[in-house]
């Protein structure tokens, strides 16, 4: 079975704090879309657990955050790997939406 | 260590065929950029093995294909999940950027 999920569609924009949607879900790997209003943040953070994780830019610009105030600039069709473990978030500039794929999933 | 691609900078077009980017490989996910002109396709395929992959719409617009003749509408923002041993493929009408993201690897 093909699933199809619309992201610019069915992912919200929310005032207090980034829009989450789980897009999907399975032993491979999870799917999550995040919509940042500008200025809102993931704050950076990460687990002790193996496996490694993309954050994709599908609309809008910001920064990724790395440890030791690290930023890379995340504009659209950006591609963010980072292992799990290692510290990562991200920050908007303009409203964004992102694609984040952890696999395993946590 | 992060790494960051910048696919819309980096991902090239091809007027023979599809142009493709190795964005990431890994043994937790293979991550890939295909660059097509519209009319160019992946042909519909599959792999008999366990795992999932997903196709990101980063830019443009075309078709998911399926078994059967199945299309589903590919447009930007749009994410297709589909086994790795399902027949899939996608079909552009625009000049298209997607990123598949295979895991486990082949």
């Amino acid at each position: 079975m093909l699933k199809r999920v619309e992201v610019f569609t069915e992912g919200h924009f929310n005032d207090k704090a980034m829009g989450k949607l789980l897009v999907h879900d399975s032993p491979y790997f999870r799917v999550l879309n995040f919509n940042f209003k500008a200025g809102q943040e993931l704050p950076i953070h990460s687990h002790d657990t193996d496996g490694q994780l993309s954050i994709v830019v599908l609309e809008g610009k910001g920064v990724f955050l790395g440890k030791d105030g690290q930023t890379l600039p995340a504009h659209t069709g950006d591609v963010l790997i980072s292992d799990i473990s290692e510290p990562h978030g991200v920050r908007a500039e303009s409203d964004m939406r992102v694609l984040v794929t952890i696999a395993p999933p946590l």
